[in-house]
């Protein structure tokens, strides 16, 4: 194409890769999205197979955008990414980094001769919304992003906080429940992510229907089915009982992140995910469970819906992880 | 004296500003406390007088040291200590800083024309730790104050914690009972500093002598009166009832820096303060309630005990915040 062979770059490739799809993106230094291609993530036999295919469906766009001399560097976020190894470990939805430490920025970096930077989804979020969204021109906050887990990128001094391993910023497995909690995937009980992930909500929603003898139109539905976009509908109907589930769920999350302000007295946290598309239904919950239980000193907070919301948010996300890698 | 005019510095002055005693030291490079001096904090009408008598008892010793020349700059360790404000702001035991912000930094600043840094005084155990103590070397790691409050410094990548408004690291007021939490002096329930602080061990001695009905030494006592102290005593006698104080007060600590391991990733917690002389009747329990507790990832832990205990402990610090003003 003729508009394409006048784009010289310089380019990062972002990979959002999710638990179903990977999804590349050529980003350019303003943040947008040049091209963009996408592969299945499952169905290989092994990581080296994964990443034969990705650079093969990646072949093409890179062409597109004057080839490999324009690409500077690839960043990615993926799930139990380690951001000091490169590696993805013991990623629980991940069949070919199920049981294993796979080094991807090396493979890809081997195969792309460009450097690669990885880490964990959350804190590709992070770093998206520093480099693009509404954290921009910020030093100090947390982003929780609410899907299938609960994951967080938390930003001290404007850097991301890894820690001494790489794998700080585990806040959806705080322990919120210390009695009678619920059982979390981790084997824990009790944990951030069984309250206030998507899974968590319809687990929510379970027990109210059960204990809330309130009509709801949530009750035509098999309750062993309701998902979290069903409470959302609900709630979007000034269903009572889907606001009861928000008013838990968000006045738990609200609660949290009280004691999130007295480790790092963020100046904002940014939520990230498809629960925040229910706007102030959950918000003021959030809020609400914030202020009955911050100390004084943290009072002061922001409450932002994430500035990236959409496809592209995770790609961009990714991109400026391999943008920060030029810059530093 | 003879001795003292051959030292020529250079010197910094460390402040450790507690409740009931101000007491000073000139710390050279290495960490040697070269003099020291002390005045009473109470009994001052406004911290105008306050700075004034510090300033009276500094400089005989200043003299001594080869004058003000030979200083280079103040390390303030005080309770409510703003580090980014240089401030003491509303602290509940300083008659003269009770009600209001005292720029105390700033204040010293001028009567000695030398830079003054100030920090809450589990900063400065924090950055005295990483310049003296058993944190030499690391560059993540969670100092934990065990006094009449439980405090707290967090270092990250090699620096204090102080987050956006200079306050990060209040754990002591992180919520680790969500249902029947003791209150707190801060006005919520269930803080840390409830269960974990000496006041915390005496009224858990209370609550497990009239639930628990063995013999106990701690029964000879008035229930009223009973401190951390009679516990310690009892433990180490080997007391069954003092040792289950110090299993649950270990437990719930040990379950709270799982929390916090989650957080920030450190290599290691410290433990600072009184209940650690208690050694293994402490720590192991702490240990026990951590390894329960904690997500996988992040398993391997080091519990060290504060390297810098004794009298000069504090001071240490405080001068460790002064050298750092001078190396940034």
């Amino acid at each position: 194409m003729k508009e394409n062979s006048q784009i010289t770059g310089p380019y990062v490739i972002g990979l959002d890769l999710g638990g179903t799809n990977s999804v590349f993106g050529i980003v350019d230094a303003k943040g947008d999205i040049r091209k963009t291609t996408a592969i299945k993530t499952t169905g290989f036999k092994c990581a080296r197979d994964y990443v034969i295919a990705c650079i093969e469906a990646l072949k093409p766009v890179i062409e597109e955008v004057g080839g490999i001399q324009s690409i500077k560097a690839m960043g990615i976020g993926a799930p139990n990414g380690n951001y000091y190894r490169g590696t993805i470990e013991y990623a629980p939805n991940l069949p070919w980094a199920h049981d294993e430490v796979v080094p991807l920025a090396e493979m890809f970096s081997h195969e792309l001769g460009i450097p690669v930077a990885l880490t964990n989804d959350a804190n590709a979020a992070a770093i998206g919304e520093m480099t693009y969204g509404v954290a921009r021109g910020m030093k100090n906050f947390i982003v929780l992003t609410l899907g299938t887990g609960v994951g967080s990128g938390i930003v001290v001094n404007g850097k991301l906080l890894y820690g001494s391993n790489g794998f700080a910023g585990e806040l959806g497995h705080v322990i919120v429940r210390h009695e009678n909690g619920r059982s979390c995937g981790c084997g824990r009980k009790g944990c951030l992510e069984t309250y206030c992930s998507a899974t968590g909500v319809a687990r929510t929603a379970r027990e109210i229907l059960e204990s809330d003898p309130r009509p709801s139109l949530l009750r035509q539905l098999d309750p062993q089915k309701i998902t979290s976009l069903d409470v959302s509908l609900a709630a979007e109907r000034n269903d009572a009982i889907a606001l009861e589930i928000y008013r838990f769920t968000g006045h738990l999350l609200g609660e949290a992140c009280a004691d999130f302000a007295a480790f790092s007295a963020p100046e904002a946290f940014i939520f990230f995910g498809g629960m925040t598309k229910a706007g102030d239904l959950i918000m003021n919950p959030i809020k609400e469970g914030y202020e009955e239980h911050v100390l004084p000193l943290f009072k002061d907070m922001r409450f932002l819906v994430s500035g990236l919301e959409g496809s592209s948010a995770a790609v961009l996300g990714a991109s400026a992880v391999g943008w920060e890698l030029l810059n530093n």
